[in-house]
């Protein structure tokens, strides 16, 4: 039998089993896995290579305006970040304008992402305005494959919606098989916080945090899986950061509601204590959530062994320190931490970051596998065609060289960033090659593929 | 030595002693307990009766207008009622209407109260309008000993204040010792809720109960509570019903924060069962919150216990079923629950309904004390004048026959109710007689004394 | 490419994935996995048919005398049981006598099994005498393959060992690599609960179940985590069966410490009621811990799908009713509850009645996998070689028809038992065939393969 | 009216009130409270002094062989030490020796006690041997007023009791009214642990706290809960130690059974740290349960102010560190910490470090009654004759100086103990007069009343 490409040898590794295969691939799926007779087949040979399923990392913002600057990532460099990253399919987020209907919403971003991208890509819908007149438009956008809605507890005015609001449309996604996924922290209170801190003075980045305490979170987080209770559906929670927040989650999925949460390599890698760098490079960091105080990551780390928090995906919104290109960047906020735009480039570490926990011991193979595609991909209707290698499964393939080490640098990230949260830090591991429906687009530091391959993807709803 | 008065022979009961003493009276006060030399005194012979400190209820609302109509019971019938259920103190709530100052409120409370309760009184202060620049008012208001605020989750656009506005009020009683009394619904939610079901021609008393779930008072507890903690400061929880919301109050305190609460005998006596009384009947208990499944009662008794319920109120606040003397009644809501006056007489069945259980063994005489007079007292800046037996104390006592038993309706109680939600209950225990600072008010049936002697109460700040 | 076998178009599950595929079997082995070129290879088409991993019970004894009897199955009934039921691996209990070197329990097990079984084995140890001068015979059984040791802390003089001696074997198997599996019923109570029963005149089989209440078992199982945590090891609970014992596995789990535990499906789906069955016919669900009251069965349900409980095994220790072939029988309790021998059938009916589940939308397929397969075959040191369906594990396939319905019976299950507990129940689903080690052992009905192709297993220890 | 003597204007506190008050006293009793005519009265001016009962210690250990040793104190110096330190009543430890009846211990520990002592005194009875045929000696010993028994599941072959005995005796307090006392520690693993320490020649004072860890605590805790559920009584435990042991109290009483526990001075004011001292100093601290790391007492505290822990007792048990006057003392053990007799001295310093917490503001003076007092007074059968000031109680009366401080020394202490664990701790308040059934028994320094005046105290069995 002849095969499009046959990768061989390879340490295959599933959310749940690993063992030694060729990976036989056809019209970009995968079509068998094992002893493979590879003799009229073009081959890679992926001796002592871990071979994983592409990485999906369903928290991406690019190409996203926000307080007043513009995300350095649009979907080229964003997606490419992606890919070289070992990550070969995003979901970004689609923003609703206060008054504008959701489709319309949609086809910005459409217009934005086609033909930009390296990496196969799909959408959340954030809704800002939602009177009761406007629920229908939900359930078309289901069906446009655009099956789940970002709604904020935060940023009152910009973005939050208030409790009857949130309510209406969890009751909504009862019907069109939708999935809520919430930014939990109570918006009011931060407000009141933030105001009181300025008005002393405080102007400083690390009062971005000190004005956003774990209990804002926390309280949000319970408030929302109530209301989610109350509506009889299933929540999701993005960028979960605080150990508080966790034991809330923990606390409904025990009761055995239908909890999910996903959390974020820099909740787990990096603390408050970041804030307090000398000068004005806390900024880097000023994202929301915010960093939490050392310790908190542990109680996250156990969060990720119980299957309390299901994914790890980024958050990736990435600004510049500088302005450039004519986009304003975290200098906005120098004198007003207020006004720094809120986000952080990730795209592009976290696969290593996480596997690093892999060859440290934190986390198994398979575990790291789960997190990082498999439960995704089946939390966001992705699965079966994305998530894992078994037969039938889109050929989205990363090898990892598990014995070289990769340290992490701003100077050759592909965000375009001006700088990278873990400037230095070094993490076993290193992206060998990675796979997008079959076709190599990148082998260790050059784009091999096509940089536009990237399509559309339509999410199923919740089954 | 001679004294104005000496009760003899009493089986005195504090909230942590019990023993057989004669309690001498001097200038409305306590001036001795134990075997006092009479000879010289007015006295009266108590053998066979326990001696309790007066009741304090510190929840009523007399004289009130809401929902288009206003309750039954003014400060002189209401108070009536007080007294001859075995309560001497109650705090009452004034309220500010949208745009008036807390001065204003205040008068206008005193007006409906002076020189027509025949038990002493005091205020909370029901906040509903608290812009920035009026939160120094609740400085005033301490001062002039109304030391506490009452804030609502719910009743959005009438009471419901949102939680920036909550935080602001919590910040400030760090300052001036002031303590804020929450009603805990999500309002947002119910209001939903309520709205779906009158669209589906759901307009029975019973729908009153079930667009108020239980999780919508859990939800708002666990967030008051996150306030509180957030601002530094104690809260307490009005009428607390649902065991849920017990579970985060008592999760609270276990941490070590400063949460009290109240829970109210219709929640440990009556049920949801109640609402689906035959016809109209069902209106009787239309109160928010409403009853609860039965089962749930226990878990309050449990909390009785364990002490995270510190207090047990009334929320008084009495409405007929019919119209009658220009007031209009629950029939208001007749075809649409959400109309029916929310509220129910209480104060005059409290002290003999929590009496019962020390007859049934549920409660110690010693915790019934506590939690009907010696905790309110301490909780709200009453004591040490009020809420005990001990020398120096006001001399409001309450003389109980426990041999005998009483059967509660509205043929013969004292409010202006023309019902009573537990109408036909009999109960171990009568009230004997009724003491208000030395003077014998109550005996038996009869009003022995002045039924205006009641006196406005300035209460002391937190220390 | 040839391989000896292709099963076609099966609907392969594994313990993260479900995807259609062929499978290829080569020398026993999984050669590969997909779109298989079977033109010159014998093949079985398995369209419609759901491939699973052989079942691994880690929990079954054959040929143990207990209480004055011996059970129903030896290795030859036993694992006909077992293989037509979907099971192709079994982890039996070899037993020390007192007094008895570890070496010699193991060689009378191993003569026992060797040449007899049709499903391949393994042996924990059972160790009831265990001196300090003994422990290092663990060391001997963990390098024979024999790395887990069976515990009781019930049955006193006869099986059970104090807390010092299951601390001391907890501490040995920190450095030997095994693993302790916990028989956890507080026996000392438990004894004098019986006692004082029958000295009532108490003798009926449901006294079995009144003298071993809930909170024997959940005793035990938290004193057995803490030894387990003093000694800094992990612990495995064999056949839990309470809620309460669960809680105790889950609150250990949250705080980090390795507790595992096992449920068994006669917890799942038969309860104490059956113990109130007419006659002594509850003589049949007579096994320890004992079947708990209806409502218990939900809370383990919880635990299989928060991963608390990480594996389904039987405990299938058979006996018959009536004795027959010089075998006494359950009737020695006819008279004394307490002499009734303890186990029931069970191996052979697991499979589908777990199966039962995933198709009543209980458990997901995958999660059915992992709980009769992956899982035993990860904690008990036969992973990589057996639990799974990749490409070079033991071809252990199961194929499942999940359009049939199976009718239990002990007219035609192959057990010796002369009943079954579950007589007359009908699960979704039925074994369509199973395969050991590429050979087709079961087809239907018929024995199609040779029924002593079973071998003996060397387990690793804990890595 | 004359009284034999009033106390004048002292400041009265009890278990929940605080007031001005005198007290009269008539023929050894509490005669009145409140304003009283002493004009024909001996008096005694306590103006500034605070006015409470009588310390009641229900743990103290007076004359006790033990370890090889005997106790430093006697009933002569123990209760000498008792009365200078506040407390007026103790309740001491009569022992059954193996094989022994229990009347015969008790009329042992009547001998050591009889016309020796200071104090009222009580006793509890340690059961080391109950055979089913003894245990209706302990419905004797209920009658005779021993109504409380003390249990060890510590120390193997010389205390211990196994489960079955355990279980036995709860049980036999259903009937006969008594109370189980607890000593929780798991023997059996920490005798294990005793044994490998000294094989590796861990010798140190320090090894007796690292060999009897938390868990060993905590799990017995647990235990003994499960055993009186199972049997149906409430429980009492001894000298509460481990945070993690105050977990399971609490959860047990969160379920609403009867389980109460006392805490000693030691576990919150020593720590670990202590047995770091330099030499053998450590051995100072040596007792049973050890002392436990720093932080742990920070959860005691709270287990004060939640009621999970009711009492405050000392566990006093004094041992010289030198021999002396034919008594071995501590220095047994200077080779093999586990041959140092347990237990340091406590009874003189309990009253005035838990009156220190009231100064700080951790307890309020009614909790601190409460817990010295009022609390073990009604949980061991002396309630209403002791532990409260209410008319008709003993006069059992302490006054304490709270503007003056007091430095705890050997030096100056009543205990026969020739170290003082506190020793150069300076605490707020001084003792200033005790009275033990009217009579000023101590005032300052000296002892102005008999020192044998101390009677045995019948107790009453539970209600």
């Amino acid at each position: 039998m002849s095969y499009d490409l046959v990768i061989k040898n390879a340490e295959v590794v599933t959310a749940s089993d690993s063992f030694k295969a060729d990976i036989a691939i056809e019209k970009g799926k995968i079509a068998a896995v094992g002893k493979i007779d590879a003799r009229d087949s073009k081959t890679i040979d992926a001796k002592g290579l871990i071979a994983i399923p592409g990485g999906i990392d369903v928290h991406t913002h690019f190409d996203m305006p926000f307080m007043g600057a513009t995300t350095a990532d649009d979907f080229r460099t964003g997606s490419a970040a992606a890919i070289f990253g070992g990550t070969t399919t995003v979901v970004d987020f689609a923003i609703q304008k206060r008054g504008e209907a959701l489709k319309k919403a949609l086809d910005t971003w459409h217009e934005k992402a086609h033909g930009k991208s390296a990496v196969d890509y799909a959408f959340h819908m954030i809704v800002v305005d939602l009177p009761e007149s406007r629920t229908k438009e939900m359930d078309a956008m289901v069906k446009e494959g655009v099956s789940s809605f970002k709604l904020f507890m935060a940023y009152p005015g910009i973005f939050m919606s208030d409790d009857a609001t949130i309510y209406r449309a969890l009751t909504r996604t009862k019907e069109n098989g939708g999935m809520i996924c919430m930014h939990a922290e109570n918006g009011g209170v931060i407000d009141v916080m933030v105001q009181k801190a300025l008005a002393e003075g405080k102007i400083e980045p690390k009062y971005h945090a000190l004005t956003r305490p774990m209990s804002a979170e926390a309280e949000a987080t319970r408030r929302a899986i109530a209301l989610a209770d109350m509506a009889g559906v299933p929540i999701y929670f993005v960028h979960l950061s605080a150990g508080d927040a966790l034991d809330e989650v923990r606390r409904a999925r025990e009761r055995g509601q239908q909890v999910f949460a996903e959390t974020c390599p820099q909740y787990l890698y990096l603390s408050y204590e970041d804030y307090e760098r000398p000068g004005f490079e806390g900024a880097k960091f000023v994202m929301s959530p915010p960093l939490r105080p050392k310790g908190n990551e542990e109680r996250l780390w156990k969060g990720l062994l119980r299957n309390d928090l299901q994914v790890v995906s980024t958050d990736h919104c990435s600004f510049c320190m500088k302005a450039g290109e004519g986009k304003p960047g975290k200098e906005l906020g120098k004198k007003d931490f207020s006004k720094i735009p809120n986000g952080a480039p990730g795209v592009e570490t976290r696969m290593l970051l996480l596997w690093d926990a892999v060859q440290n011991g934190r986390l198994t193979a398979n575990r790291f596998v789960e997190l990082t595609s498999t439960s995704p991909a089946k939390l966001f209707g992705l699965y079966p065609r994305k998530g894992h290698l078994s037969p039938g499964a889109d050929a989205d393939i990363v090898l990892i060289d598990p014995k070289k080490k990769t340290t992490i640098s701003a100077k050759k990230h592909h965000s375009a960033a001006d700088y990278n949260p873990y400037e230095g830090k070094t993490v076993a591991g290193a992206i060998h090659s990675v796979f997008l429906r079959g076709e190599r687009m990148v082998q260790g530091d050059a784009m091999t593929g096509s940089a536009t391959r990237g399509a559309f993807l339509r999410r199923a709803p919740r089954s």
